[in-house]
């Protein structure tokens, strides 16, 4: 790290600074410069050790050279495929990840289920358990719709991805499902994170609405320093000043992420856009900026959805996706 | 609410979403103008079911009239006052909550409470339980720190607030301290929520970094629909574009609050700016907007704190901060 | 527009606020339900009558059902197309436009043009009036720089585009180019887009750094207004909380605007991004989201521009960008 | 400057940077580290040479150690008083300027200034020109406006400010008034920065809706470049993901300033809150966090304005706020 000293700082300053990092064990490089002296520190430290450095009197500014994630950079690892039952996240095919925002009944479930395979869809989605704003919104099947879940994947072969929300229910969720999701409001949910790692099932960590890439990978750290390396990120937009849509989709955060790291990501533009119309453009925009998958809510009759009505596509519509984004596919060279 | 149908829509679009409505109870009013029609739907129904309504063809937008919170909110209670200990939120006192980021030793912690105490706080604040960006920064003592924060509390009759990050440390936080705390980024943590709202005991509320002033109020909703009324709401800073202060202290929020809620409000000008020296003006800032109390972090020597150290106050600068702001406690009408 | 009262307004308050619009023309319908009153008022207006009545005693809000931008909204006119010589905006190809941020030499800039025009690019960016942050940056070459501007726009026969800053020099820049670009921190100078809209040139109209679709819109209504209906909009990047990107491009804001609006869409993934890694899988996603055009930064030597090198293409990499955005143009079923 | 190296670099890389850096006259200072290098630039140059290292291959990041900004900071100067007529921003007394959002009637104008003066006000504001949203909305009384404005402060003795927006108009805005406003959305209107810095009139900058501190001081230099002093800084409010107010009011860029700057800073909580029921809070916290002054809009019949109502006070409102501002100016040790 540097530490830039402030043009107010005395030679008293300068030496508790140095005396302080070199008890800590780092290497030092001064450059005394006209108005203010930077110091190299070498060495390879946890952050609040680095960070505390800021609070000695005369200290200007520190900068950190090194990136603070590591098992999920690309230094690490060039690249990860994550394999759930049939499929793969990272390798030529793009996954498609269809299915309603929650499980409601077993006849809506399964005639998505059904329809999304016919369509081409390789994964079943689907929330059990639901966090929502309102306490006064409904909550979700909790297990009765997991068991939905496992129902219509013994059915159709696919595999299933849900939500889970509570530490103590990562046992449970993981008895009925092939691949965990981490929501993005529980993105620095460290607590859950650590369960999940622990749990060996490939996972899906949602981006936080306002989590910097850089956030995003030091959660996805949480998880593989428990020795699961199994994890899919998925964009799903980010909150800013604009109200037209629901979030700010941040394509840029794909190609990013991809030099970053060495996990796939995949991208949620039901959630990002929040409105129907937009999820096409935005599905065959996020094909074209890399992604490794996509995340879609379908629903037999979205206006009778108990969720997220407003960007959930009917069974045409989820059709036209598919038709809609194959060229795409083809124009990155992978396919569906 | 109100539905406004767009300009393209059909009879037979406004049909359906007239049937639709009356299914689910709702009165109509129908306003037919040149362009659109507008219908006033009466009748109090849970968030998806409004929200559903988006979802159908020719409905251009849906305008929901009722706040979304109900027990939190001005109209069901005029005003809480919450009670911990000898402390009162929300009564005359301005409270003053302060302590170390993370409780380190035993030795720092009782050196900051008893120093707090001659200078005039009201609470011993201290992380037991850290939820940090990174998987290798400090993680807080556990159980151990809740132990040296109960031997303080003893020592000094400072009653202790502690953050609680995983639902099933709950009853155990509960068990050494006086007030839970959910931390910013635990805020739509719902499950988390609801466990402390059965745990009975009195909570402060930290505002998400990307939550808006009617989501924190419906996590409070959470709590207070098991049972608790005994919320404490503070404002710690949301995440915007600038970079100078570590988040952007949003004071408007507290007047606000008040005029929306009946509970009561503190602010975090430490965590706010992430700087040591704007901690005075911003605490003096807040008790002029009208906040119920200060949460403040104190360290007997920042430079070396595991957590936190550029925003935390030496005890002489706590001195400071206390002498700063009684000029605008008074001037508040309010004391110390 | 919809006027909702309070809970606690009163008859007198009533009868104000529909004293107020009677006078001011609104037909009106009330609906009186069991906690407050609804007022739909039918008539419209100038924007801050409308806005005004928020003023009045137990108003709780006003919301606005027509769309404030008229001109430049899908309802007055389908498509627009955009003509700038031998160049067709929001027809069947794609116009890609390249050039250096800055015009910095004769020889810079004819060497740019001329590859770039071999290697397919439709117009000439580059600056001669240059915005910067800071006052002792490069402020452009100005009338010498248009001049430099001319004479390759004569020698390659591409047409240029450059930005405008300053209401006087509109006529100026309008003689010596054939589009004129209103930059981003100039959106809403209302008095520049007046005189754009005034110049009868083709216009570039980017969005502003914290503009909403609907005040970008309002911006373009700006120009339109005085006749000019040949606006063609850039989404170039909004300002959040990510500081891994210099800006966060809203790709979603694309096919938006094609939902609202007749004119056509552009993109900037250089200043969207900042980063030149990036540029190239952005530009793939703007095409894929339905973008007409490019706007792209090529320099012979981005090392040493005189600003924005590190967004800056070389000639090979602009030479990688093209063909790597050709099977997405044709998966649109469009043409480079 | 800091320059960090890639651990990819290879030597050829670095060679080309340090002759670079060594061709633009820097000293430099290499780190070798393990994993990689830093240099260690030293000499001061224009901000697009040092950026344009950033375009280097090799490099990952450059740092600046030096502030971009040098006539506005503290360094250059300890502190500065604006003097408009009677009135000193920046000394003991904290200055309150009021008036109408736009300047409507002769009528309209001269009561509020009458009673601003009775209430203690020190200056009256008007708006002549509205850069406005909308292009429908009322765009100001221009000339007459300023006349007006000109006769309100004749008979009053209050000096007047009022915005500028077009180049052209700056000596004829001059003319009529005491001091010159830029607005918001002008802030980074170099032209205009640069006009009404050689205007040679006290100049009140608004901060721009997203533009982070060091951004506002940039455009603070603009007007001090060109040998006027008289700036002074007015915090109005910054665009944020939160709905619930117009803006979102950084009262933390107040001690800020005052940390980097010598220029007296203000705030506007009308404009930064956008509901009449805040500003008296958020005046208070504003004069805590230690604000110079204060701007807000009065008007006589608020329910009748042509801009801004919501958020503007009536006269016995305004008797309100100075009442309830008095004690924090007192406890600030200052005076009104």
């Amino acid at each position: 790290m540097i530490i830039v000293m402030s043009p107010q700082a005395g030679p008293k300053d300068l030496r508790k600074v140095k005396d302080r990092l070199q008890e800590l064990g780092f290497g030092l490089h001064l450059s005394a410069g006209v108005e203010r002296t930077i110091i190299g520190a070498i060495g390879e430290k946890t952050p609040e050790i680095i960070h505390s450095i800021e609070a000695f009197e005369g200290v200007e500014k520190v900068v950190p050279i090194l990136k603070p994630f590591k098992l999920a950079s690309k230094e690490f690892r060039e690249k990860t495929c994550v394999q759930v039952g049939p499929v793969t996240f990272g390798g030529e095919r793009i996954v498609v990840i269809a299915g309603p925002c929650a499980v409601e009944t077993e006849e809506q479930l399964l005639a998505t289920a059904r329809r999304i395979k016919t369509e081409g869809a390789g994964m079943l989605r689907g929330g059990a358990f639901k966090p929502r704003t309102s306490p006064y919104s409904f909550q979700g099947l909790e297990e009765e719709g997991l068991k939905l879940l496992q129902t219509a994947s013994a059915e159709t072969g696919l595999p299933v991805v849900t939500e889970v929300v509570n530490p103590r229910d990562v046992e449970l969720v993981a008895t009925y499902s092939q691949m965990l999701q981490i929501g993005a409001r529980n993105m620095q949910n460290f607590t859950l994170l650590r369960e999940v790692g622990q749990a060996g099932k490939p996972v899906i960590l949602k981006r936080g609405l306002a989590a910097t890439a850089e956030e995003w990978l030091m959660a996805a750290e949480y998880i593989i320093k428990e020795g699961n390396y199994q994890v899919v990120l998925c964009e799903r937009g980010i909150r800013t000043f604009e109200t037209a849509t629901r979030n700010t989709m941040d394509l840029s955060a794909i190609p990013l992420i991809k030099e970053l790291s060495h996990l796939p990501v995949i991208a949620d533009p039901s959630h990002a856009t929040g409105r129907k119309s937009l999820v096409l453009p935005l599905a065959r925009a996020a094909v074209a900026a890399g992604a490794d998958g996509l995340m879609v809510e379908v629903h037999p009759t979205p206006e009778t959805a108990l969720s997220d009505g407003p960007q959930s596509m009917n069974f045409t519509e989820f059709n036209g996706l598919i038709q809609g984004i194959s060229p795409f596919v083809q124009a990155m060279g992978r396919k569906l």
